[in-house]
């Protein structure tokens, strides 16, 4: 290997806990990786926001102007892990349109201006590579545009929020309450100080439009995925679940078939003796299914500086290899496919609700009717002893297959009885097995 | 894209289960992967024993001359799923010479040859993809290669033989007997009418002796790894793993530190509570431990004509990306590291084992000094009631971490004690949680 070729000059924009990691591993295996790709690996200019703080990375090397990384003649690749769109959207397209090969962690703005980015990147001969993006170190966009292409990617079930499973273990495992469980959550480093992104599923939902755009070859705007989050859950739930056989996840899934894409997060109950209910604390992991593969399951960290850096690390190696072979979009991106998304009220789903009513005759023959007019089947029920001091009693459904539109009807039509005091919880069930 | 680029070529050597598979997804997605790679992949030569047999190939492309295939100007690409050395050893590497890329399926070959035909590849300008060797469907091949290059691999906990996993779930779940399990597993098709090769081990060797040389990037020699298989397996094994809080799998270790790269197939307890130990039936799955990932978790299935295909035609696309660049030999192959490998002697594990004693008091204290003088320390112990009928009891113990050499020792000197009838079985604990 002709070890005398040009350095590849890495500029980086931002040097927070994700930077850093990058930095370090850049500084702390550069002969390792110089000896590997034949070329030596330099750290050029980092953008970062305050000059004066102490950092890891030579202050020679820090600059508070977005140009003198993107603009710079001495900067061959750029690194972004800034996070957010703005202005990391302008500071992307501007590398890409200056000929300089791009990697990003950025989820929300690779859900939101993937497929433009990638178009712009193709125009001017650059690569954008963004492994980063979805479950840190889990090799996920790698698998979806090569080791699974030969693929008709049918059903994507993911956990891929760590904040969240980390939240929900704790509600499973300990009897935790949702405040209990986030408040430590915050107090491990899992969960920011406002957790509304986490905790209402929004980074779930960037992650997924991403992981659903590359399985099914189109854009999915990350609006178009259905949100619920977890806050609304009660350890009462997590009991039930417990006693009908699941297990209570936050589940980023998408399905495809004849009549369209569905994409959706929502807490969901998942069997119990099925791979993915295992996955716990903050673990992340995605299950895929496919044509030929049946399902594979991928699982790992799905944050923080390791995990991330081994991510774009990679990206970094895999580009020098394109370069090294004078090569670049070697994998096309495919977003040729005009998907159809389905609205949420066409998801065909099992369902799970829990229902506070009066005590008395005749309240389940009331709900029964309900059911049967909205064409809901109800799989199983369970009632416990009656409170006698509320004179109410509390009841649990398990439903047979239904439509979203027909099932929100039942519920509707329940909560209207005159026995009904409320419907407590609304889930939806995921009956996946490891055999299909 | 440019849609009247040449058509690629594709010769098969072999056209049994799996290569029917491939057959049927070149032709029956002929039209999307043509689409999609921006030229025509088109079926030539299939090279089977019997011409007269009815296949779902047109009979003017099958030859039973392999000439045919690896000399013939009009073959680009060749799919070798022959299996075993000779002469699927020679036909690769004339291949190769001949100019044309090759992707196999063959462990046993790519196992004991492929530094041997990787090097041949390169100075011919050829690419050779093995994907499916290891893990039917599941992504390792390209993850090892790319998506998990930035890190250090220390250590690979991998169950990759479906056979041996399907007939331990049956011994775990249902208390069956080996015998029974395998009379289970050769019914459903899960294990051959000689079932050596994966009850023994050397299934899993061939696999583990791939991944520890791409891991640790220097040859692995499949006859360095330490074999030992699940015939001697106890249901009674089973029922005390369960309640130590383990299962018991055949695992394929490899790890590596200053003193060298440990490889071993053998059972062994696995923490109940942890991921791997919940991969049950036939399904594969490794576990990669890196110096910036942390661990990741790969499952799926590891055998059968669509995992198989999946991960052939993957590796094609890939080929053909390859092509269409005008690149080969894109991710050098690195096998540049001389690999210490310990002998099994060296290895550091905890210990499971199963006495039978004679029931009279001092035994205890009898082995507890063998163990002493040997260096093995007890964690944990298990002593039921004695059987009245024969006088003897039963005793298991759980060491902490020792010294195999220093293992064997305590138990050659156990074994001969005069109060100790025998000792029944000595396993290796993997104690390993998702939190390391």
């Amino acid at each position: 290997m002709d070890r005398n070729r040009a350095p590849v000059r890495v500029g980086m924009l931002g040097l927070g806990t994700v930077g850093a990691g990058v930095a370090d591993v850049l500084q702390g295996k550069d002969s390792s990786l110089g000896r590997r790709l034949g070329r030596p690996i330099v750290l050029g200019k980092v953008l970062v926001r305050d000059l004066n703080k102490t950092r890891s990375v030579p202050s020679g090397l820090l600059t508070a102007s977005a140009s003198d990384v993107i603009d710079s003649p001495d900067i061959d690749l750029v690194v972004e892990v800034l996070g957010g769109i703005d202005p990391a959207f302008d500071y992307v397209r501007r590398s890409l349109v200056n000929g300089k090969h791009v990697i990003t962690a950025n989820k929300e703005l690779m859900a939101n201006h993937g497929l433009e980015l990638l178009t712009v990147a193709q125009e001017h001969g650059c690569d954008l590579f963004f492994e980063a993006s979805v479950g840190g170190g889990i090799p996920l966009i790698g698998p979806f545009r090569q080791d699974l292409a030969a693929n008709e990617i049918t059903e994507i079930h993911a956990i891929i929020n760590g904040t969240t499973n980390y939240i929900l273990t704790r509600m499973t495992e300990d009897g935790a309450s949702f405040h209990q469980a986030l408040e430590e959550a915050t107090e491990k480093g899992y969960a920011e100080p406002d957790p509304t992104n986490d905790v209402d599923g929004h980074d779930s939902a960037y992650k997924l439009a991403i992981l659903a755009s590359l399985a099914f070859g189109g854009p999915v705007p990350p609006e178009a995925v259905y949100k619920e989050g977890i806050r609304h859950l009660s350890t009462v739930d997590f009991d039930y679940a417990r006693e009908l056989g699941y297990t209570i996840k936050l589940l980023a899934t998408s399905k495809r078939d004849a009549g369209g894409v569905e994409v959706r997060v929502h807490p969901a109950l998942v069997t119990r003796d099925y791979l993915l209910s295992q996955v716990s604390g903050v673990e992340n992991a995605v299950r895929i299914k496919g044509d030929l593969l049946g399902h594979a399951l991928f699982a790992g960290r799905g944050a923080g500086p390791g995990p991330t850096s081994s991510a774009i690390v990679a990206d970094l190696i895999d580009l020098v290899h394109n370069i090294n072979s004078g090569t670049h979009a070697r994998i096309p991106a495919r977003f040729d496919e005009g998907l159809v998304i389905k609205p949420m009220s066409e998801v065909i789903s099992r369902y799970y609700f829990r229902v506070w009513v009066a005590d008395r005759a005749g309240v389940l023959a009331r709900i029964g009717q309900v059911c049967a007019t909205t064409g809901i089947s109800i799989a199983a029920l369970v009632q416990k002893e009656a409170d006698p001091s509320s004179g109410t009693a509390e009841i649990v459904i398990l439903t047979h297959a239904a439509r979203e539109a027909d099932m929100q009807a039942a519920v509707a039509g329940i909560a209207g009885l005159e026995v009904v005091d409320r419907v407590a919880t609304l889930l939806r069930v995921e009956d996946l097995t490891d055999e299909d």
